[in-house]
């Protein structure tokens, strides 16, 4: 369609694989299905004409989409439930052990999002920093639920520009006894760059985005929240 | 997949026709892609001993759903943005000139799922009741923005058994210089019948479900509301 | 202070009686508290270059300090809970049996700021239209929980500028049983001539306000929702 | 009334001075009227039989209320604005220039309640641990509006124990240039202890409170987030 924008959606549906843009990301790289609402509220989002108050909003929305996405990766069971007129309807259940983790700063913005759709989850926060000297990512701080190696986990960081804080931040998630394949990055935007890096360490790490392309927009904190 | 279910997605994508479940509706009906995490909600929905209060929290949710497939009927424009470094980012802009209408009482639920989406939208309401005596429906009240004939209509009506309502609603939109296929009508379940009554009806006008089912949850509004 | 604008309120608190503008009202009409942000809401309402999704976003504020005032006189029992440390708390509980009931159309702009304060509390709703004949307010549907007669009743209608409508739903709401002490009225703006007509009407219900003027806000509807 | 619980309030007013419990606190420490809505939620909050969800549900709506009557602290400025009919209101206008900080991580729970009264403030952070060793508060993290010395800063921090926290916190605000008199400390529940040395710290800030009470309900952070 619109290669030079990076979508990487031919017909409507999610790609998993087979899209010359997504090629040797694996299949655990999933990009929400661009359709014409998606592209605006990525449109509004790009644009340096945007109030403050309206990119927020239209990023709410964005962020509401791809946790719905997100949510959908989780496993779940059949279940029958009795409906008020007494017929039995098959239908499916989630299995409860999930929780949400955001990386600080720009991960918090998807906290309210994750909330809107999972009334009660836990959300745990990890904050990661470069060193000065030797530039290395380092975790300086991470509040987890105790048992975080029993759940499922939802990641949350809206852009991902080179992908070394999510690498440095997964990695402190297995330290404390999460396994790769219980982790679910939730992204807005994401650069081809970061795609390669965060595949290729965590293979078995889903992760869902609403774009893959070569100019992240790296004013979303700071034009979320309003500081630096 | 479960075709007692009245699910008509195979494959995960948007049916819009092909399927042997919505054969002879038309292309205007449109099915929202029946994932696990939609079916999840429905389940919800229809448990009988799902409390009030996750009863308005998932119906929200599924409402969301619908309304953002449905905000994606919408016509738009192609637009180039500049972004924050500078560069051109070519994207999309929906065109002015929407509004919604929703359908007393049921409809209204859909109202605040709307404006989440659509901040500032406006929003007409339309009552439609049956006579005592006739059964005919009749509008005993409506309430639309004043240029409602120059403007998309987002129709919210979430439960359709015969399609009656619907209908009349729409007449009355006619009446008031809409043009037919200016109407989008946003739906969480359906059954077959009023699939057919509307469809017919009104062949240019598009519409939006969740689910096609020969049993609609009509406990629907009492449950959201909690009055008769 | 500004006598000129209906403001009642000499020192910060809410006032019940003994204000000179208030004077024959009686002891059941309640101004909310007249403080520098109750003003500043008041005035972005009033200023017609208040843009729709300002006039929204701070007439949400504005209804739910009401509605959290309105809230505040509703019965409560005293009890005394456990805290996680074991210590015990004594504390309120409000008694259960409450419901919301909108008048329609601006009414029901204030029934998400009451969920946003009572999650799951029912919410009915009536609709009186005058007359083109004869300018009787009639009733022309109406819809409420079953059991409204053994509920306290918070009724929802923001602009009261001859009280004619609100006359007309409490009669509708006591020809349902409930008792005039059981309805607690929920308002912004309210002229004299309105405040008179409805407390020498029902003298004991009780009525909550944030301005007693001249000139009400007219325009409330439209710019909320955006209709006619 | 209920001196062991901590209440200040005698008559349905905010208290700045004079009352037994707050002596010694100066004028700058503000108590939330403590009327039967707001001893309700402080109920439900310190029952440790209460859901995470209603927990939540609770405590968000004492934020908001805290946050409105912090925001009723801002300066102010008279103005006139015109109606839509015509007519001039002598209204008022808040002053440009505020900013909320949230201190991580139970303050970052009134972040959202601060959004829902101030559609687009700028909202900075401010991490705070103490040495495993010498046991002195440090920050270890802060992201501020680049022109914070020109704002008032609107500080969140919901509890507040022995104070040592929110002392650090003021301290680094005061050396990126924020004077003390522009700094307004939200708070939900404080003890005597923490009330003495913040207002003798900072005698200048101004500080709202819902509740001072021997035991703060240091279970908040972790109810409200569901993590240790």
């Amino acid at each position: 369609m619109k290669p030079e924008n990076g979508e990487n959606a031919e017909n409507g549906e999610i790609l998993t694989n087979g899209d010359s843009h997504i090629e040797g990301f694996g299949k655990n790289l999933l990009i929400l299905k661009a359709n014409d609402q998606i592209k605006e509220l990525q449109t509004i989002i790009r644009d340096k004409t945007t109030t403050r108050s309206d990119f927020k909003f239209y990023a709410d929305r964005l962020i509401r989409l791809v946790i719905e996405e997100s949510l959908n990766q989780l496993p779940y069971s059949e279940c029958s439930v009795v409906t008020p007129t007494g017929a039995i309807y098959d239908g499916l259940r989630y299995r409860s052990g999930n929780c949400g983790v955001s990386i600080v700063r720009s991960g918090e913005a998807m906290e309210q999002g994750l909330r809107e759709c999972c009334r009660s989850i836990r959300i745990g926060k990890i904050l990661i920093e470069s060193d000065n000297e030797t530039h290395e990512a380092k975790c300086i701080y991470a509040r987890f639920p105790e048992d975080i190696a029993q759940r499922m986990v939802l990641l949350m960081y809206p852009i991902m520009s080179t992908g070394n804080t999510v690498v440095k931040a997964v990695e402190v998630l297995k330290d404390h006894g999460v396994a790769e394949d219980y982790i679910i990055l939730s992204n807005l935007f994401c650069t081809p760059q970061a795609a390669h890096v965060v595949t290729q360490a965590f293979p078995n790490m889903k992760i869902l985005t609403s774009e893959i392309h070569p100019h992240a927009p790296n004013h979303f904190g700071q034009r979320y929240f309003g500081t630096d």
